[in-house]
């Protein structure tokens, strides 16, 4: 389905970053769901740019809704948002249409679209369609809010520097919730964004590993083959632009550690069935368990640096040195996490619409009909 | 789509370890394809238990074809594929059916099918439901090799030991296909095994890391969001019972290097684009570039293990102390190596058909109506 | 998709009319619905040929469950079912492998399959493979029966012959689900079977247009737009070998009707909004409005006749005349209408799955964990 | 997947009536086809009212891209396509938000989407959608023409006035392109205009009957079970609304023939099979076999009427007397032909690639990477 996701509630992404706008249909959502402006102008703040540590370009990013939304509430009907661009520096990219950058899509991109494709900022492929992302997705945590589901994410690694791991999850999500730089140690914050300050004087950029925690999962939701909560939420995590690699609980720690280790003992506590420990990130044989859901997504070092790069000029057909000017962000790591909480909201509501119906997110309150 | 991965190659898994049998089937194959029966019979034999390293259990795991094949070849219609049950203890298990055994997915079931599931072996959840999986794999494995396009795995890390990196991959890949524990450095194998036997004489079980390398992908195939190339191989990846991390290229490591290290530069080699290194595993925006593709599956350690572990009754509402009998494996990474072929494989065959049609697989001596 | 059907209740089918076993793989229904034996073996029966208006192919039709059924219940997991094939005399075709038979698929399947489609008493294009579809509808017609949907199928009209129209649906229904030539009018169904006998007389056959009611459907189900109920019904029964036409409602005859004798004017009754005429077939917008939802099939008539037909032979490519030898159907009306309610069936809990989730076919009595 | 048609090509629409746009996102679309403006103003003015028999509401239908469009050709990423709305009085409806429109989907409506949805003009189930279903059908069109596949509609029939049937297609299609009023026999154009005018003098409307035809289509594309080529095109047919039923080839009265006369003789032309007659409308066992594929659609007489209907007032939950103000069609048939053509063109661009692959709609004298 390409640019499509999801079955039950689905969104489609379209634009490019230099077109008129960039925007997203939302298709299946429940009517009478809140959309809840704030927590628009929320997620998107905190994933624009600002600072030093991030690319100067600024963008308005205000969503307008072309339809699916009346009276501040999701009419069912599909939602069309769009985000219109501005500020946009063309000039900075036409000389390098024919220049690969490495790191970048542009040269799978050149082989799937035989030089069709928009190549300003990146067009399709760039960062900015995550605003778009972005604002679907935070209607989506709404939804899931009525339901009890909170999720967030934090900077769990970035060069180097490890933050705290997760301790009291309603208060660190909390804590999250309004935080420009994500992180659960503020000391560890500051030495991250040290670190960033150091690679952006030296041209380049850094990565890191965020972490996301679900809370209010209900137990029971995800297929034992295929269309596990891992394949689903693996899915769309690595459809975020420089994630890597994902890992579900202790994930790839779990691979040096024995059975009698990495199996979460179960018991009763209150009534209900708990696990002892998380190893396992909240999913059992692919389907939810009733526990946290804990993952991790890692993302790559940005790719557009001021150092000098090997690379080729498709055009001339020859091997050139490429220096990117414009402007470049040394670390996305802080903005990704919004992204991250994001698809991991769409992806949730998909799931749980699939396994409960459409109205499982319809308000509780609302008479029907 | 619950059981069925794939758009315009699919597979669909049915069956449950005491069944009578349990199956796949296999839609959107071109006709005329050969249905390799060596191939199967290999593959089969590798993800088959055997030696102090496996379970006792002996499965003739023998492959029939209800539609689909004529003649050795693809009809190009649906192939259903099942292989018999036999050799089942259920009496090893029935007792303990409102135990939930800890890391495997009881609890999870339980939540989701009300205790209607056959819990017999593991029922549907059981890792023999990759045998089914593995024999629709190996035909795919075919498909691909006749568009010269070859794929392998071998345990990367397996009890905090390393096997050494691939190198020269066609030998590699080469060497990997009949090798009963696929190791590319027979030291660091045998040290695998012993560490192996040493958990199985403590009543646990180890995990591992898996690596896959995929050679003569065609640059171009993925999509930029939602249905990128890792999207869709960590999503099936995902589904293989125990897999709780995937990770491209660096993964993982990336997100400690800075974006000089991490990008791949371009150049020219013999009028190909290619790249000097291949950090990003051989995708870049989610597309593939034409290099060799490349990712790491970590293997959580298998959960059934001989020593005591705590959990709940879900009959009598209490915690109870659990001993597991039967026959059980101290390790699955050897045997788990070949279903990570077979879902990359028909992964790959859907990948390549959306992009290029059906027919993109059939045999290239066809001759065509 | 192919040849699967369904989103969140999905059927996938094989076979070959000539192969070891036809099936099907239902996936998606809620554990714990009664897999009610009775009533699959009479919509299989009622599928059967018998009588001198059908062809002599004995089938027993044995449905074999291989997964999906434990004690007489879905366990939630994919149900596949087999049947085996038997009584195929393979040689009354085999000649005939190059001589594409008018009305019939062969010549569309050598464009697409090449040549190496199983071509021996239609392959997969046989309509035995409905006998398949049959028993994954019966499954369906359960689950629905526990809601209160109730659905049958009467043949309207044959050779020109008009049975009476539906009149009190509950006793309508009742009294088809056991009828072998499924008429309403018992005079009109005698007239009825001398015309089939008529045509076979000549060599020849007929078709007939087959009317549905289903009752009990909630109002609310379907999408605005592609996923109208219209739209998902007709997709499946356009799947139906020798379904040439679909109506809802007044269908066609709408078109000669002015708007004021159209529109299905509204009133309260019993406090429920119901409407006085049902011209619309229980369906406004393409969403069911809780009234009966009614439909007709046009069934053209059985392609396979004794009479000489012109034809190519592809092998020697020439023109040629054909005489069909073997067992044919002089009708298939009254055998297709239960395949006609299978696949009803299926389409409605898919639409009733997406929109109210999985647990709405669960059998109501059920605890939840 | 509600709001979404298609696989290997797909279009999401969204939009109200009388919200800030409506719009469609194309996604599947081959790089470098040429979007002909001229051919989607041409495809929009038909679609648009005008003159006596139809309602007098004036509609720019500007269609803006912003997306996936790049120097007048397909970029290969989704292109979001808007219209904006204006000229809209929602102060006609408003009144009667709470009187359920006979043959609308107000009931319906009400029942799904509980209240919540914009009923303003009719909102997401407006005819006005067809506008962006054109704009995208359009492209899809141009797509199509590139492969020398050509397809037109007329009016065969409305009020009981018959047009003449196809008979030189390329000329008669070729006619059509720019017909406002679509008829092959001007003399029975007039006619039906005149039965037009009179329904409308009498405050009441017409339907009609529109058939389709599409020429150049290669043969072998379809799947034999469910995705038949007749499902798929039913499926989006009956997405459009006011149609209430689709035939294929000779349709209904299929029924009422007998086998001998049914059945498409087969032969040699020129060393291409073709059929002598086309009774089954170039689809054979759900797949093309290269003849003009030939269909026909119901359209029910437009629901809004001057005339006093009976319908409910959900709000005081009341039987009342409706009289519909605001500016109404007498007819639509005329203007739903071009959308017919419009969905025709998606199904089959979807079809074809998921047969041929994308690049099959790329323009042919690219040069590709």
């Amino acid at each position: 389905m390409k640019n499509t996701f999801g079955q039950s509630v689905s969104v489609t992404l379209f634009g490019e970053s230099h077109g008129p706008a960039i925007g997203a249909v939302i298709d299946g959502l429940a009517p009478g769901i809140p959309v809840d402006e704030e927590n628009i102008r929320r997620m998107m703040q905190l994933r624009q740019p600002g600072g030093a540590i991030s690319t100067a370009r600024k963008e308005a990013d205000v969503v307008e809704f072309l339809s699916g939304v009346l009276n501040g509430r999701t009419t069912g009907t599909p939602i069309a948002l769009i985000i219109k661009n501005g500020d946009t520096h063309s000039a900075d990219y036409q000389q390098m249409q024919s220049l690969m950058r490495p790191g970048h899509a542009d040269y799978p991109a050149m082989c799937k679209y035989h030089g069709f494709q928009d190549t300003r900022g990146g067009g399709h492929f760039s960062g900015r369609i995550t605003a778009a992302l972005t604002a679907a997705g935070a209607i989506c945590m709404t939804a899931l809010s009525g339901r009890g589901i909170l999720l967030g994410t934090h900077i769990a690694r970035c060069a180097g520097i490890n933050d705290r791991p997760f301790d009291d999850l309603p208060a660190d999500l909390r804590a999250l919730e309004t935080a420009s730089f994500p992180v659960l140690n503020g000391d560890a914050g500051e030495k991250m964004k040290q670190a960033i300050l150091a690679a952006r004087e030296d041209g380049d950029s850094v990565g890191g590993i965020l972490e996301t925690a679900v809370l209010g999962m209900p137990a029971g939701v995800g297929e034992p083959w295929f269309d596990t909560l891992e394949s689903t939420l693996s899915h769309i995590l690595f459809s975020v632009p420089g994630i890597k690699g994902v890992e579900f609980g202790d994930g790839f720690a779990l691979s040096d550690k024995r059975g009698s280790e990495a199996n979460d003992p179960l018991r009763y506590l209150d009534g209900r069935v708990v696990t002892e420990t998380n190893h396992g990130g909240g999913i059992g044989g692919g389907i939810s368990n009733g526990m946290p859901i804990l993952f991790r997504s890692a993302v790559k070092p940005t790719p557009s640096i001021a150092k000098a790069q090997k690379t080729v000029d498709i055009k001339n057909q020859q091997d050139v040195e490429l220096r990117i000017r414009g402007r470049h962000d040394p670390a996305i790591v802080h903005r990704a996490r919004i992204v991250i909480d994001a698809v991991t909201a769409i992806a949730l509501c998909d799931a749980l619409c699939m396994r409960f119906g459409t109205d499982y997110l319809a308000p509780q309150d609302t008479e029907t009909l």
